[in-house]
């Protein structure tokens, strides 16, 4: 299940980074794929839901569109 | 010994985490203060060299002005 979202905040690579590890705790085989500059992260999971993913997204301190 | 850098970069608080950390492998003692509003990183260490901090904070991918 591939997961698109729109997250604003993500300044630098570590940002990258935070996200991608915030989601690889949850499901370590996730692939995460971010384009920053179009402040898009693309998730492809099979253990996570979108719920779980944006809520992840936000504890690590970005802002995640509806 | 107190050494005083402008360091230009640093987007996010994860990049001061990642300055932080790279002078604290070099001296775990090291005290380091930084007010990335002004591009501001200030070092307290017995150990390290104004160039070897320099070094450090450029290696980690951020401009150090002379």
């Amino acid at each position: 299940m591939i997961e698109t979202f729109t997250v604003t905040g993500m300044t630098c690579g570590h940002c990258e980074a935070a996200v991608t590890r915030a989601i690889r705790r949850l499901d370590p085989e996730a692939q995460v794929r971010i384009d920053r500059g179009h402040n898009r992260v693309e998730v492809d999971t099979s253990r996570l839901t979108r719920e779980a993913l944006a809520s992840a997204i936000r504890e690590e301190g970005y802002e995640v569109a509806d």
